[in-house]
C-alpha cells in the first residue's frame, strides 16, 4: 500500500492534488494547521509543520511510504522577501530527514521557476544556472541542494518539482489574473503594466494532477512544472477581458514595469512531457475562462 | 558595548576562540549544552541549539550584537554523511534568522574547504566553483546560501570562514595528526598512505584568532581561514616523527589512498591577509613541535 503524507493540503495546489493521488492508487493523508470542515479525522491530521515535536511525530506516527511536500510561506506580497522563509528551509530539511527514517521511499517536494537564474528565457533543468534573485528563490535552491544531499545517504528517492506560473478557481485575489477577472466581471477597470513579458501558465488543477504524475513516478531531480508555451501577460490580459466581455475596462500600460522582471520565464518541459509522462489538460483559454466564470460567481469575495 | 554569542564553545577551534575576542574588547558570551567546570555563569549559558525554542530563548535574553557560530556536528569519522548535519543546517539558518531579530548587527560562521569542489588545487572565494561532494559539504553551503540570503533583508552583516585542515593540542586521536603523533610518542608504530596529497594545515590557536579577526572585521562574504601554503601529509607525517624522536615507527604507505581523496586542496588567503589583515602566529614546525609534546605529557589518553 501507498500512503502519501500531502502538506500544505488546503493551499492552492495541494487542495487540488488530493484527488489525482487517490486516483493513482494513494491512500491519501494530508496535514495541516487546522482540519477543514467535513475533512475526515482518520486522514487529515492537524499539526504546524514549523513545530519540530510535532512535525516529527505526526511522520513517526503515521510512517508515510510517500511524501507531496507542498507546504511553505506564500503570503501574497511579502512571501519574495520574508524570513518566514528561513523557517520554511529549516522545516523542510528536517521532515525530509524525518520522512527518511520512518521509513519513507519516495518524496516530491515543490520547488519554483525562482530557482533559477532570471534572464535565460526558457529554462531548462539541465543546463540554465540556478542564481536566484530572491530570499525566495534562494531558500528553495538551498533546500533542494540539502534534501538531495540527504536521499543520496537515506536512499529514498527524491524529485523536485519548480512551478512556474499558476493560475485558477480560488487563486489570492491579488495576484494578476484574479485580480484582472474579479475587476472586470465587478465592472471595475483593471489597470496593469504593458504586459509584454512572456510567462508560462498552467492551470492549477494541471499542477495539481502534475504533482501526483510525478510522484508515482520514477523520475529524479528537478522537474519543471510548467507548459512549456511562452504567452505574453498582455495576451493572457486581453483573454480574461474577452472571456469577461469587457475589454473597454482594460488599461494595458497604466502601470510601470515592476524592477527587476525578466523579459521571458518559460520552463523546458521534456522531462515532465517525456519522463513523466504528463500533458495538462486545460488550455489556456478554457482555463482563464472557467476562472473567470468563477469570479462572475462571486464578484464581492475580497 | 559589543557582546558576542560564541557556539560551539567547547569545541576545538571555539575553546580558543574567547580569549582572542576577549583581547578584541568583546563582552564574551558562550554557549553549549553543559556548562565547563569552572566557567562563569553569568557568562557561559546552557542551551542545546537544536532546541528550537532553548534557542531562541537564549537570542532573545541575551541580545548579542555579534555572533561567532561554530557549533556543527563533528563527530570524527561519522560527520561527512551523518543526518545529524540537517539538523544543523535547520537550527543554523533559524539561529541567523533569530539573531537579526534580536538585534544583532554582525556574525560569523564556520564554513569548510569541503564546501568547493575539490580538484583545483588552490581554492579562491571568487572563482573556484562551488560543488561540494560531501553531505557535510553541501549542507554547510546550502547553509551559508540561506544565511547570506536572509541577511540581504534584515541587513546585518555577516561573514564566512572557510576552514582547511587544522591540528594542535586536544584534537581528536582519529585525526591525521593526533594519531600519529600519539602512535610515536607511546613507541607504537605509524601506518598511514603514501601521503602525497598537498594540504593546508593551520594551527588551531590560529584558527580561532583568524574567526576573532574576521568577526571584528567589517569583511562580508566567504573568506578562506587557511595557511595558503601547500604541504604534503608526508611532510607533515615526517616533521611529527622528527618531533618524538622516532622516525623508525613510520609506514608510510602502508595505508591505500582514501577514494575520492584530491590530490590538492589550498585555500587562496589574499582575504585573509589583505581584507582580514590577519596572519597566523605559528609556523608548522613549531606548531607540530608543540602537539607532539602535548601527546608526550599525555601518551596514555584514549
Amino acid at each position: 500500500m501507498k500512503r502519501v503524507l500531502v502538506t500544505g493540503a488546503t493551499g492552492f495546489i495541494g487542495a487540488r492534488a488530493l484527488a489525482p493521488l487517490r486516483e493513482r492508487g494513494f491512500d491519501v493523508h494530508a496535514v495541516s494547521r487546522s482540519r477543514p470542515e467535513g475533512a475526515a479525522a482518520e486522514s487529515w491530521h492537524e499539526a504546524d509543520l514549523l513545530d519540530d515535536s510535532a512535525r516529527a511525530e505526526l511522520v513517526r506516527e503515521l510512517r508515510p511510504t510517500h511524501l507531496l511536500h507542498l507546504a511553505w510561506y506564500a503570503e501574497h506580497g511579502k512571501f519574495w522577501t520574508s524570513l518566514e522563509n528561513v523557517r520554511w528551509v529549516a522545516a523542510t530539511v528536517r521532515l525530509a530527514a524525518e520522512f527518511a527514517a520512518a521509513g519513507g521511499r519516495r518524496a516530491v517536494f515543490a520547488g519554483t521557476c525562482a530557482e533559477y537564474e532570471w534572464g535565460h528565457g526558457t529554462c531548462s533543468e539541465a543546463t540554465t544556472p540556478l542564481d536566484p534573485a530572491t530570499l525566495y528563490g534562494k531558500a528553495k535552491d538551498a533546500t533542494r541542494r540539502v534534501v538531495e544531499a540527504a536521499a543520496d545517504e537515506t536512499g529514498i528517492s527524491t524529485a523536485w518539482g519548480r512551478v512556474f506560473f499558476l493560475y485558477g478557481p480560488r487563486e489570492h485575489p491579488g495576484r494578476l489574473v484574479s485580480s484582472v477577472a474579479r475587476a472586470l466581471v465587478s465592472g471595475e477597470r483593471a489597470a496593469t503594466s504593458d504586459g509584454h513579458q512572456l510567462r508560462d501558465f498552467m492551470h492549477v488543477d494541471d499542477v495539481a494532477a502534475a504533482f501526483a504524475a510525478l510522484l508515482a513516478s520514477e523520475v529524479e531531480g528537478a522537474v519543471n512544472v510548467a507548459s512549456g508555451e511562452p504567452v505574453a501577460l498582455r495576451t493572457v490580459i486581453e483573454r480574461i477581458a474577452a472571456a469577461a466581455g469587457r475589454p473597454d475596462l482594460l488599461d494595458l500600460g497604466a502601470l510601470p514595469p515592476r524592477p527587476g522582471d525578466p523579459p521571458e520565464l518559460v520552463g523546458a518541459v521534456a522531462r515532465l512531457h517525456d519522463e513523466v509522462g504528463f500533458r495538462p489538460a486545460y488550455t489556456l483559454d478554457d482555463g482563464l475562462a472557467e476562472t473567470v466564470e468563477w469570479w462572475r460567481q462571486r464578484p464581492g469575495l475580497a
